[in-house]
This record gives structure tokens, C-alpha cells and sequence, in this order.
């Protein structure tokens, strides 16, 4: 089988300007990275020497540094800034105010789903959306032209970094100050740091508590990689005390957490409700929308499919590159897992998959065809994952 | 230094559903492929077993099958197609005929390029945009959102197939009849393939003679990935006698070519003259489209820079995955190698960079820093290369 050939194989990432690197990057191959992965024609590291599960161990008992520079920025400025921005999302940004982020669902015309960033609100006049992988830009700039808004829209030089795990806060607090241990959970402020003004945010994908640095290079300043290494090493050097170590999104955390991931567990042919977030688009929100009358029709007929968690047997999950089919007790193709392994916290393999609406009621048996051509019985869960 | 430490590193591309495998994907890890990129989120193979400039003779001698189903298609279509289209290039479109192939510059509101794709007029209210790596979908359909336009805009279920090399022609004759020889570059035709029909061009990113199979696998008639290996088979099977070899675009044909690279050698920092692309941004042509007013000022107050190449000292060029500063003979920095190798048929090193205006003549005499920290002497050459 494919799979099968292709888990024997490393392949090697070859190396170019355009799979850009960041100013961290330096850092991330001298920690020992061993995989990247490319989000946003940007290096996402993926993985360093020890185990994915070791690194969820880590994760969950210290705090970790992440290079997620490959998170964007779309910076959208101008008098109309925030009538495009509403426009590109089905949850009402009415009463969002300065200094918050919001976890917003993206859809086109069609009620596909473009992007699922977190939008943060710098002033009334001024967003950035922090994108997973597809080129957002774009799909605002063509609004804007085709519409003829006065926006700005740029991708600015910000390297967001993550500082994720229980220790953090302490982590945190011990370079920016005591203040930053009031910061909300998606909220964020403006911090000092060298004389130059840095966005952070509490946030950050995985289940444990973090922060995101939306570390922004300021021209005329230092080089970007000079003033990234230096804001790596500052808190590299004060992370000892909290045993740091260089990470990056887990794969584990992530699906125990019931994390999507877009382009992996959803894509453009999906809408917002098979994807669990009816609660981002409200019914009682009269604003106009992209999508909206095609979200309108889908909520009326109800979909066809929902994202749900698997448990599943084994200890033993292979990489999930290509994605596993997912049947039902009677064979059925009811689905396909997009994202799977094992998880030492249920000690059994979980995976995510959206799945035929019929079977796809918490507790309902199915059957996880896995490259090794293993039939293992299942269960549908909620998400996230509980025990 | 960050690059020397990079080299010694060789970083595995951590596989998931995300980077999107393509039909032929299998064929290509059983032809045993050591390295992949990504190019609009699906793998590209970039190297086999043996070197790039043992793969650049086998291309300039026999023939080769490469995987380019990356160069995703962004279909139009609609009454509105020839409009949005024309929307998105200045170059005019108003005599391109049907079963033609247009190289077309892809520009923002400021002029920037978006892309370079090539575009294929499959009908009047039928486009095909073959798309170098950007989400140009996103762009499109966002003008169309914008502007609301009677347009379809999908990516279909295209996979294109390149066979490239001097004996392309006596390859595909052998398969789809001797009608192909008199298909002319820049062209293309539907041919008959196991009860369907292809899109079949005379085109390819090398400069040598080769097709380009856009490979459309049709619902309901074979599973995408069975048909994919099919004709992988198919063409492999007839290739034998020609010596046919599993390939990539080759970095030391494309450079010696001058073929530039959308995120390598230009970005939508650049504008289309800065990219030689001045023959596609006609004057007479009194179309409108996105950027004009943009461009005309440039036009007006000519570029700073201009993309040229460099013939630079060295049998050894390091990969250039971190761009090489380049320097005046005063050691001004006026541009950097954003693609560069060794050319076996130049016997020195070959690169491509954008040149600030006073030093791009060609001739010029320039210092490369190659990241061995060597300061290498070069000679500013036109594009293509020629002795």
C-alpha cells in the first residue's frame, strides 16, 4: 500500500526562499529540529528530537516555545477596516471591543469555510487576522478591489511566538512583569519590551495555558533576525528555571483537545456547522455577510455531516497522512479520520473525522481502517475528548 | 552561521492531509523521490536518487515524467468568465482563441504580482488558470464576490502531468497518435485517453521540448488515485524505449533558462517590469484591469530594479535556501542570488537576482557572498543565459 511505503520513506523538505524561514528559524535548527512542515509558504517546525509523546508530556507539566511565525498577519486598516472584516465572517463583531481576540469561522459565498483565524481588534480602524493555511490576503484584497474600500491591507513583519504550558504565566511574568498574570484568556495588551512595543496575547494552540508574543519587527530598529534571536534567547534563558524546552503544536494535546486543524480536518468544502461552530454564527446577528443566505439554506436543511472525535483500538496508531476510512458496523463508508494517534492520556488511539449524520451520535460503534490494514472497532466522542 | 548550519541539517517534511498527495504519489515514492516541497499546498517531488546535474543531462538528452499537480487549475466559467479574467492581467486578452495558452502576469491594486500562471482558454466562457504558488482561487473569487459576477469558480479535479525532454514528442506520438507532433508550443488539443478526454499542451517549465498533460479524472469512472497510476503506467511503459526517467523541474535548466520562480525570484513586493514582463503589459491594449493606474505610474517613472542573471565564480554553489548578498564592485548592496547553482554547461555558477537599476547592465562586474562566507566574483548577464 501507499502508506505503507511512504511510513518507510523520509523525505527530505527541499530548502528555498520561497518556503520562507523566520527570524527564530536560526534557533529552531540549532535546538535540533528534525521535521518541518509548511503552513503559509512559511517553516513551521514539527518536530525536535524526543517523541511526539514525551513532547506531550513536557507540554503538560512545563512550558515549551513554539516558532509559529507561519501564523500571518492580515493587517486591515482604513475607514472601511471594519466593514470588511465583518463582512468575512458570520459572528458579530458589534461588540468586540479594543484588545480581544475572537476565534472567527471564514466562509465564502457558498458557506465553505476559507480560513478559521483569530481576529484581533488593535483599534477601531485596525485588525490583524491570524491565519491558518491559506492565503487570506488575498481573498480580502479581491473583496476590497471588487467592492472599492478604503482599507490598507499588508501582511506586516509580525513573527508571532508561543509560550505554551502550566508554567508560563510564571515564565511570562518573570520578563514582562507581574501584570501580564491579569491578561485574559483571549485578551491581549500592548507590552514594552526593548523600547519597542510588542502585542501578547493569552492564547495559543493546545489545551494548556500560554501566551502568543505577536512579535513585530519595527524598521530602522534592529534586523529581523537580530531582534528575533534576541527575544528567543531572552526567553530561552529565563525559561530554564521553568525546564523549557523548543516545541511546537502537539500532535497529541491538539486532538485530545478536539483542536482543528484547517486544510487537515476541514477544508473549503466544508461549512461552518459540520464543524461545530454554530456558536460563531449566531441566529440573533443581523449583520450582512459573505455566505450569508448560503448559511441561511444550510441551517434550514441541516447538514449532512459533523466533526466528531474517535476512540479507537490500539496502541500502536500509524502516521495519519493519508486519512483513515471510517465505516460503520454494517461496513458503510460513514467518514474518514483526518487526524489520528495515539494518546497516552486515554490509552487508546484517537482520532478526528467528520462523520454521516446518522452515525454520528456520542457512544456509536464504527470501524477505523488503519494503512496497516487493521480493521479496529471504534467509538464516536464528543469533543473535546473526556474521560 | 545560520545557512552552514542548515546545510549539514537534513530536515524531514512532516506528512499530513494538508500537504495533499496527488494521484501519482505513489508512483513517485516507488520511483524513490528523497525530496518533496509544497507548492499550493500538494507535494511537488524536487529530487530523486541521483543529482540535480545528473537529472539536468538525462533532460537535456532523453525524456522525463514529472508530477506537477501542484500547478493546481483555478476554473472560470460563466457569462462573466472572459470578464474576470481580463479583470486579472494586463495583458490583453481580446484576440486569444480557443486551445491557446497565455504566460499572464497576475497583478494587485498596486501592481504587485499575485502570480504568473498560464492561462488556457477552454472556451469562450471557460477559462483554466495553471497557477504557480499562490491561493490565486481566493483572489478570484473574492473580486467576483466583490463585483458580483456570473462566475463559476472551482478547482476541478486536474492533475497535470509533465513529460518533458527532446524525446517528449516521439513519447507521446507513441501514445496518443502522430496528430500530437503538430500540436505548436503554447497549444493545445483534446485527445482521446481510455474512453475520456484530456487536455493535452506543448508546454513545460524547462526549455526543452515537452508536454503538458492536464489530467482531469472524471466522477463515477475510476477511483483518482487507480486512473492516476494508470496513465503514470501508461507513459512509463511507452518511455522505456526512450530512456524515460522520473523527474522534477530542474534547478540548472531553469536558471540557465532564466524561468523565474513566483516566492523565489519575485514576490508581490515586485512589479511585472521589474520582472522582464513589460511584453505582457502591452500599451496599446486599452482594457481595463486590476492595477492599471498602478502600473502606468510605473511605467512613467521606471522600476528601481530589474531581474537579471549572474554568472558568478565556483564550481561549488551552496544551496541557496538563504538569498546570497550581492555588491557593486564597491561593495554597495544592490540586490541578492534569490536561485542559484552550479551550471555544468557554463562551467561556473549561475543565479538569478533582482539588480538595482545603475548596476543591472549586463556585463557589469559583481561581488556574490555566498553563505560559505566566500566573496565570489560575477558578471551581470541577460536572461535567458547564453555563451
Amino acid at each position: 500500500m501507499a502508506s505503507l511505503i511512504q511510513s518507510k520513506i523520509s523525505t527530505k523538505l527541499n530548502m528555498s526562499r520561497r518556503i520562507r524561514r523566520t527570524p527564530y528559524t536560526k534557533r529552531v535548527e540549532e535546538c535540533g529540529v528534525t521535521d518541518f512542515t509548511v503552513v503559509n509558504h512559511m517553516l513551521l517546525p514539527k518536530r525536535f528530537q524526543k517523541s511526539v509523546e514525551d513532547d506531550y508530556w513536557h507540554l503538560n507539566e512545563h512550558v515549551q516555545l513554539w516558532d509559529v511565525s507561519c501564523q500571518r498577519q492580515v493587517q486591515i486598516s482604513g475607514p472601511d477596516a471594519s466593514l470588511l472584516v465583518q463582512k468575512m465572517t458570520p459572528r458579530s463583531l458589534k461588540n468586540m471591543e479594543t484588545g480581544k481576540c475572537f476565534y472567527i469561522p471564514m466562509i465564502d459565498e457558498n458557506a465553505g469555510m476559507i480560513n478559521d483565524p483569530v481576529l484581533l481588534k488593535l483599534d477601531d480602524d485596525m485588525f490583524w487576522i491570524s491565519i491558518a493555511d491559506s492565503d487570506v490576503l488575498l481573498w480580502a484584497k479581491g473583496i476590497a478591489v471588487g467592492l472599492n474600500l478604503n482599507v490598507s491591507i499588508t501582511e506586516p513583519d509580525v513573527y508571532p511566538l508561543a509560550v505554551q504550558g502550566p508554567k508560563s504565566e510564571d515564565l511570562m511574568a518573570s520578563i514582562f512583569g507581574e501584570d501580564i498574570r491579569k491578561l485574559k484568556f483571549f485578551n491581549f495588551r500592548i507590552f514594552d519590551f526593548l523600547g519597542t512595543k510588542q502585542v501578547i496575547a493569552r492564547s495559543g494552540y493546545s489545551k494548556q495555558d500560554g501566551f502568543e508574543i505577536y512579535f513585530k519587527c519595527f524598521e530602522n530598529y534592529f534586523d529581523k533576525n537580530e531582534m528575533g534571536e534576541k527575544i528567543w534567547d531572552i526567553i530561552w534563558k529565563a525559561g530554564k528555571e521553568f525546564n523549557i524546552a523548543p516545541g511546537c503544536p502537539n500532535l497529541i494535546d491538539r486532538i485530545e483537545a478536539g483542536l482543528m486543524s484547517y486544510g487537515n480536518d476541514f477544508t473549503k468544502e466544508n461549512n461552518p456547522i459540520e464543524c461545530n461552530l454554530e456558536k460563531y454564527c449566531s441566529d440573533k446577528s443581523d449583520h450582512d455577510f459573505i455566505g450569508k443566505n448560503a448559511l441561511d439554506n444550510i441551517k434550514k436543511q441541516g447538514v449532512k455531516q459533523k466533526l466528531k472525535g474517535v476512540l479507537f483500538d490500539g496502541v500502536d496508531c500509524p502516521p495519519c497522512s493519508i486519512p483513515f476510512p471510517l465505516y460503520s458496523k454494517d461496513k458503510k463508508l460513514i467518514g474518514k479520520i483526518t487526524s489520528g494517534i495515539y494518546s497516552p492520556k486515554f490509552k487508546k488511539n484517537i482520532g478526528l473525522s467528520m462523520i454521516l449524520n446518522e452515525f454520528c451520535k456520542t457512544g456509536s460503534e464504527v470501524l477505523v481502517h488503519t494503512p496497516d490494514n487493521k480493521l479496529r472497532k471504534g467509538i464516536v466522542s464528543s469533543l473535546p475528548f473526556s474521560k
